[in-house]
């Protein structure tokens, strides 16, 4: 299934994509009034979305909507630097060293975005995209196996690890830059893990102004996501609706040749194969930007 | 105003210290069921809670209960490394490199965990304490400057930015090392920002099992509190409820010659002047513990 968040008027709603319309979820949005508790409900949840959906006879198109970002605030988001091969290349002959363990780093939850929503540049002269696949977290994992590790994912769903690359260099621990408010779309839905057979097979893009700028394969993982699993959950617990992004391929605008940066008015489209597409659109720097 | 959560058998309770006493606010738990939700109605919801103590003959008695984290779990949980000039020195003397901008990383919020409850050390090897002066946001700030960044302050606590330094090594973002389950006691309540005149002439000290390992006075941070959130404002919003750790000065554990880690049954008091104390055990590494 995708599962999805939209707004109409004022009301925000749960919604599962029959085909291109939009199925709504009003019918059990006493028992699950957000995402969050749809994905903390597990497979009994599922069971009920998939109830609900077959009984109702409401479509909304799905042009009709404003689309919100698929997770309302996921406990976490944590992202991982350096994990495709040849980024990992590009970024090492930017003088970053390449790591021996997995190289995380937190996005704060507060620079989640819609799948649509637009991106405000704020303080940065160096604004970057990195499209990623995201994995939701479902089951709680803590001390988890590689070989368990599949159990414990709810979904999948497009990211884009916008990155003020100047204020990303004010420490090494890259707080600062990977979260400015409107730098973490996502979406534009959680597609449920029974629809991927293989995670590890998946082609990714991202494109401005429909030039392509990044091109790989989720199979060009240097940690996979299983291993991604078993390492964070070796220290702390992975919790219902914790937001993992898997790395970028190669391609980035600082790693360009001279780099080439996002500027207002830019478009920015990150896909993958199996999953959809977002696309965001760079502004002017605005003090703020609502986000929901 | 002392405001803490605690736990009563099945039930859990917000309330306002009287003395040694817990004056308990169900009186107005339904406008105001979280801490959070006191923290983000603010000066009316302070004023509410003024007045439900006022009218309440409840006292309960401190030892009677058990006392939770202060903040069930807010959007982020920052702290900043190097803030102590001698602590900076300590860590440049490991090979730490000194930052010239403020050096912030995330502490999960999963981590959280009440002012006496157990640390497990899971699977470190090398558990250190740090006892840290926390910042509790009130009042959303985005690009808010110095001069009015008290303005966003709802109160302090004391924090124990307790560390796993093995882990802590595997990436130059601290990521994995800082936010083990159960490494981030906190509290014993917050207090209001009225009741601290100068956040900065606060002397600050860690025990372990009694004997004194870091001694020092808020005064010697590097960056401010007030430069803290100007800083971090500028690059996204900190909102109700957002914890900030403010740095940790010397006396760590990996810093003495030779580096000295906690053990199981070693006891770690880490306490503020005006505000209070947190306390907790070292227990033997266990698979999960409960926080809540």
């Amino acid at each position: 299934m995708k599962l999805l968040r939209f707004r109409q008027g004022d009301l925000v709603r749960l919604g599962v994509m029959d085909g291109d319309d939009i199925v709504p979820l009003d019918m059990i949005q006493d028992r699950y009034p957000t995402m969050l508790s749809v994905i903390a409900g597990g497979e009994a949840a599922l069971a009920d979305v998939r109830s609900a959906a077959s009984q109702c006879d409401e479509r909304i198109s799905l042009s009709s909507v404003h689309l919100l970002a698929p997770i309302e605030r996921p406990g976490k988001f944590l992202a991982i630097g350096m994990n495709y091969r040849k980024h990992a290349e590009e970024a090492k002959k930017l003088g970053i060293k390449v790591p021996e363990q997995q190289f995380w780093f937190n996005k704060q939850t507060s620079c989640i975005t819609g799948p649509y929503d637009d991106i405000n540049p704020g303080v940065t002269e160096k604004l970057d995209y990195e499209v990623e696949l995201g994995v939701v977290i479902g089951k709680p994992a803590k001390g988890v196996s590689e070989a368990d590790a599949h159990n414990h994912v709810f979904g999948y769903l497009v990211s884009n690890d916008v990155s003020a690359r100047d204020w990303q260099q004010h420490s090494p621990t890259f707080t600062i830059g990977k979260s400015f408010d409107t730098h973490g779309p996502i979406g534009p839905w959680i597609v449920t893990a029974d629809e991927i057979e293989n995670p590890h097979a998946l082609g990714i893009r991202c494109f401005i102004n429909g030039e392509v700028r990044q091109q790989s394969d989720t199979s060009e993982l240097i940690h996979n996501i299983w291993a991604q699993i078993a390492y964070l959950s070796t220290a702390f617990t992975l919790e219902s609706g914790d937001l993992l992004a898997t790395g970028t391929p190669e391609g980035v605008g600082v790693a360009r040749n001279p780099p080439v940066f996002m500027k207002p008015g830019d478009i920015v489209r990150c896909e993958i194969d199996k999953i959809g597409a977002i696309e965001n659109t760079v502004i002017e720097s605005a003090t703020s930007v609502a986000t929901e």
